[in-house]
């Protein structure tokens, strides 16, 4: 099975604030004829919120796992043969921004410090500074601040449909998860509650679980109130009155307003891609034209695509990412 | 019949930005055995975005038209007789939120300066100083926001769900507009197309309609490019990246961050009413409870109420405020 | 004023089974320039569920009332001058199919030996024998059933976005109103319910409110329990499971079924319009083009069009069918 | 690992209409500690629309995968140790109702002799006869229909959510799917679309593909038209017209209208275990009602529960009915 498990334990998310484990399981996926005396091109795969490492190998009769969707690009030629590494990095707070957060643990130390080396200790990659990293949504974002801040790291990402202009894509999610938040008590108890919920997928929480998700990355304070989850929030949770402060702790996490500060980084990788679809549900054809716009302002090239699809079930946008990076890691 | 049709010509309108008629319809509901030998409390009614005075005396099969509501509420007893004015401050993009604006028109001053003056002129009314002011939605923003600037005009008012906390009810509309704007070849060439649509009410043109309706009121510029409807935008056209300066104009017309400014005058006030339905699709009961806590914290009294219901179809409230705002204009 | 407003009472409707009233108003829009000594040909305007006579004169800042309409298409030349009577047939089950129903009152018999023969009386009509009728969905429906009972009456009618094809336009409403019914305990307390509700229009009373309107107009029974609000309903009330017997009495009165009995009628007429926009939310596109291929099947004549919407808001085509139906009649 | 993965080549579905593979995978669950020495109880997984066996123990963030579930309800005790078997029935019309069908293939015939007796062979099973089924939608669906067909083979069954009442559960797909038929060209042209397309989750696809593929089960006709795709359709394809003898051959499979014919076999079984969520959103919740009644009104014992959710994610169900469905097997 070209798809291994291993099952590792971090010392960086040891006390993590949010109790998460840190025995965490690792998906890597090894291309056909894969062979030790010869050094292939690695990947770090991360998934979007929601979602964990091993999702990305799941059967699905309407869709192509990305076992087999790799089986395929490297046997036609369209992609080199390729290691591709799916870390596990689901939290209580339903998922993860790849980011060091006070909130939520260190995961890009976790990436970088305990993946990465651990992939290239087992298998025989191009390692650590020729990495490329890709993902969606959630991923997608990780995937371009982790460009931004680590070119030690990676030479190579791609970014679909990641999280961007965050006044378009978050905030709109406000109003019902105030709403929840409320009714539940305030967030802490919200989330507590959500978890003694027999069904964690349904509808009505997929809102609030964003917003505290997000918020827990973005704008965490470990003085904060408990009832609060530890976190400021950019809108007051009684009377809903927007903190102007607290969002601009937000937007120094936006990726269209941290390409000025990371331009010379940015400048330092092999090949960068963004896509999305054209009917993102998040409006993140809109992050993307701006991400993509302020890198060509800093003469940062990039390659940018948009698409006739939403936000969900898009994988099949790999065909045109992965040999991208992959043929830019190997060059 | 009570409601009493007039048509005034506007010195106040002439060469408005948008090529408005200047000639207006003014619906003026008498209540009944009128007596002109007797003053009456008179109250002005302003309507929602997309609407116009004489809507509130429509025909309704499943509803109680204001004419109706009135005679019932004065007849048991509830309310005070009383004038009621209704006028017509449609514009061509799409409603009025009923402040002097360099992108609509100085509709505050219509109001104040015409509409006012011929009804106490025509009516036997408590005259000017003593009015009430009352509407949802745009109505109910244009009530507490002519409160705010003309205590000399007014000294009651009811705001029904009404615009306020601008980052939860109108930030939303945005990823909806810009693709219906980019779609048309800019705001000017949609909103041109709008027009030209044999259907002014399909759902797809709401989202698109209210934003640029909301901008020519908040951020006018009549130096900006024709093609964007003479606005200046709180996220670019092109990109979708946003605009802090921009959007901070339009932070200043927001009812929650004008009430330190305006405490004085609102302290001169004898009633305020603020009300919204806790499912408000807009998110305004968050808005009103920001409303309402600031105007405490400046020591302003106010009567708040909430509801089970979203925020169309509500004028069943107008028994709970109405007579509030009367009694306290007669007492 | 062109539109003229009476109160009649009806000795038809007395003893009506839900208590409606029997004095109601009728509207009627006289052509600018009036002159009685000429003859002007009528039609009757039979509005949609939930809906009464008035309604069609209602103001709207986004749309234009019908006697604005008339004005417009009778000044250009487009329409003969032409009487259009709107009569009031809103009952407490929330509308009007326009039939002779053991569950609702003999609503034809109102229209034709009533209505009709009051504005003859009162206006220069071409009379009753050369009436033209009209109407959008329930009206459509009633334009299309009362033009196929009683061409003596009739000679020339449009069915705009008219119920047909019921397998389509009515069985998806059953979930939902199950749903309510059984929460309300029953058909009958739910009615009861909805209307002590403040309010109305609320959406979640939709569809429960149309299918007890259309069940009481296609199966009712007056020896059935008042809990079941005396109708026989074509699922059962406590399991769902279908009742094929109850179902074929609302099948015998679908436009689709009815055209082969009444073949003969609809071929004396002078004119039949049907038409319905192609993305219909209640798929009367589909029950528009069956009726239409049945009518063709007997070599009944008619001019059927599809364009480009929804059923809402869809008065602008009047202009198609107000011109072909009048100059049928006065040809 | 406790989930053996197994392939195996069909005789059985060779030839099938829609051309669809004979190899196929097979999943086995085997509980911890499994001892071949000792006879198990087994038990067949069928799954919903869209899906295939492997699904059951995909990776799930948010949730937990049947192999997990099956670990954790064995070590507590709730459950005894059981074999749990998940097919692949995926067809290119999306998925299995699990009957022999003349315009899918003989799946009933594939599960009950060729999986079932492999399974037998291969692991220590108390054998066919005594064997267990359960699924959610379609296979709720195919585990009543199974349990009425084959007491030959099963002993006991859950029905989760299944479709039941057809008149409420597949009704209000077909405006929708005639849409999708009528602007592809038929229902084969839109099917041949559907795989072209990159994304086969689109949401607009899942209504045409639901129905086309509960008409090729309940309505095939080899002799229809290729560009009918082989199948008899309850509405005309091209005006909507109803086609009552079509809908018949619906009804002869809904499980509500077999309980009479089936009810000696139904009678046979140890466990009948019916479920739906009071929100279905396929109104399933009555199909539930109904089929419940029917089987009490032919003295046929079921246990029968309800509960706060909607169709989605609701694996958390096992958790009551695996429990009792392997217990009555073991007893």
């Amino acid at each position: 099975m070209p798809v291994e498990r291993h099952r590792l334990d971090s010392r960086v998310l040891a006390g993590n604030p949010l109790g998460d484990p840190t025995e965490r399981e690792l998906y890597v996926y090894v291309p056909p004829g894969y062979d030790r005396s010869k050094r292939y091109p690695a990947v770090l795969a991360i998934v979007g919120f929601g979602g964990t490492g091993g999702y990305l190998f799941n059967v699905d009769a309407l869709g192509e796992p990305l076992d087999r969707r790799l089986d395929r690009l490297i046997a036609s030629g369209a992609c080199p043969p390729v290691i591709v590494a799916a870390p596990d990095c689901f939290t209580r707070i339903g998922g993860n921004q790849y980011i060091n957060s006070a909130g939520t643990g260190r995961y890009e130390d976790y990436l970088v410090d305990e993946i990465i080396p651990f992939v290239d200790a087992q298998y025989s990659t191009i390692p650590r500074g020729r990495w490329g990293v890709f993902g969606k949504s959630s991923g997608g974002y990780g995937s371009i601040i982790l460009g931004m801040r680590r070119p030690d790291v990676f030479c190579a990402l791609a970014d679909h449909s990641g999280d961007a202009c965050f006044e378009l894509c978050y905030l709109s999610d406000f109003p019902a998860a105030l709403d929840a938040f409320r009714n539940a008590g305030g967030p802490q108890a919200w989330l507590d509650a959500y978890w003694r919920d027999a069904n964690q997928h349904r509808g009505k929480h997929m809102k609030p679980l964003n917003t505290i998700g997000m918020a827990a990355h973005y704008s965490p304070n470990p003085a904060a109130p408990a009832e609060h989850a530890r976190i400021d929030w950019p809108f007051d949770l009684v009377t809903g009155e927007f903190r102007p402060a607290v969002w601009e702790r937000w937007r120094a996490w936006d990726p269209v307003n941290m390409v000025a500060a990371h331009a010379d980084n940015l400048r330092k990788l092999r090949a960068i891609f963004v896509d999305c679809g054209t009917s993102d549900e998040f409006a993140l054809h809109w992050g993307a034209r701006a991400l993509v716009q302020k890198l060509r302002d800093h003469a940062i090239s990039v390659r940018h695509e948009e698409f006739d699809d939403g936000h969900m079930h898009i994988a099949y946008r790999y065909d045109a990412s992965l040999p991208f990076i992959v043929d830019a890691i190997v060059k």
